[in-house]
């Protein structure tokens, strides 16, 4: 398990997401680690992060599986082309797809465990699946498409 | 188009949602306006909600379809039924499944317009789909399926 989250290794100009960005200071700070199987996350939701009285709601979990899987196919394609994370050129994607699919209802009172795994590593796009665990039991599934984009794109 | 929302109807007890709730002060108050034929929502992103500088990030833009989606299932369901919405029994959904497509990076300085289709309406389970609009571009398409089920459900 790395020390650093891959998270931490992204260019201070684009680390403001309101979901993974460690410069967003209302935002949710995901931290994705990769183990060179999978990505780990850890996560406490907050008390208004409710959908229905002591449940997480449903755009919470799709927001962790999305960062978190785009960590994941960062730091696994770092990994692929045997470099260091946030060696140059950086290595960014965006969103291509996501897919959630709810199992059971997300306590809230507890600490959420995520755990992305590569299904497939191509040059433009990246696949990855996403389980999120509460209190061992598998409560969401997701998958995310993340497509390959340079870090400075001009997204306008 | 109704003048009031369909989670205005939502009963007191579970309009906490993140989401949608009008009773949670920290959430998004995410509005659905049914006219009969699809449910229109209006958004304005506030500067946090940022994935890259001057979009929005794709957690986001789930949230609104999930809830969006769920809001335009319940108030279809009422017009079906011939009812009014809140009335007893009151109609709520949980989210099965969410699939997002992000078509292009949606801006963060303009108002979001979100249009959603009952796609198919069945007792049990209701499948809707979405689009988000920026500046009259269609930027994401998402399709939610719906679970139909008692709004006192003891979710435990």
């Amino acid at each position: 398990m790395t020390e650093k989250a891959i998270q931490d290794f992204y260019p201070d100009e684009v680390a403001i997401c309101y979901g993974c960005g460690r410069h967003n200071p209302h935002g949710l700070h995901i931290r994705t680690y990769w183990d060179g199987e999978e990505g780990i996350c850890y996560f406490k939701p907050q008390p208004q992060d409710t959908a229905f009285p002591g449940f997480v709601y449903g755009g919470l979990i799709a927001s962790l599986i999305d960062c978190h899987s785009i960590g994941t196919a960062i730091a696994a394609s770092y990994e692929a082309e045997g470099r260091e994370p946030g060696t140059e050129p950086q290595i960014t994607f965006v969103t291509g797809t996501l897919k959630v699919k709810y199992l059971h209802p997300t306590p809230i009172d507890t600490e959420l465990v995520l755990r992305a795994h590569v299904k497939e590593l191509h040059k433009k796009k990246t696949i990855v699946t996403c389980s999120v665990y509460a209190n061992g039991k598998e409560c969401a599934q997701g998958e995310v498409i993340g497509v390959r984009a340079p870090w400075d794109l001009n997204l306008a």
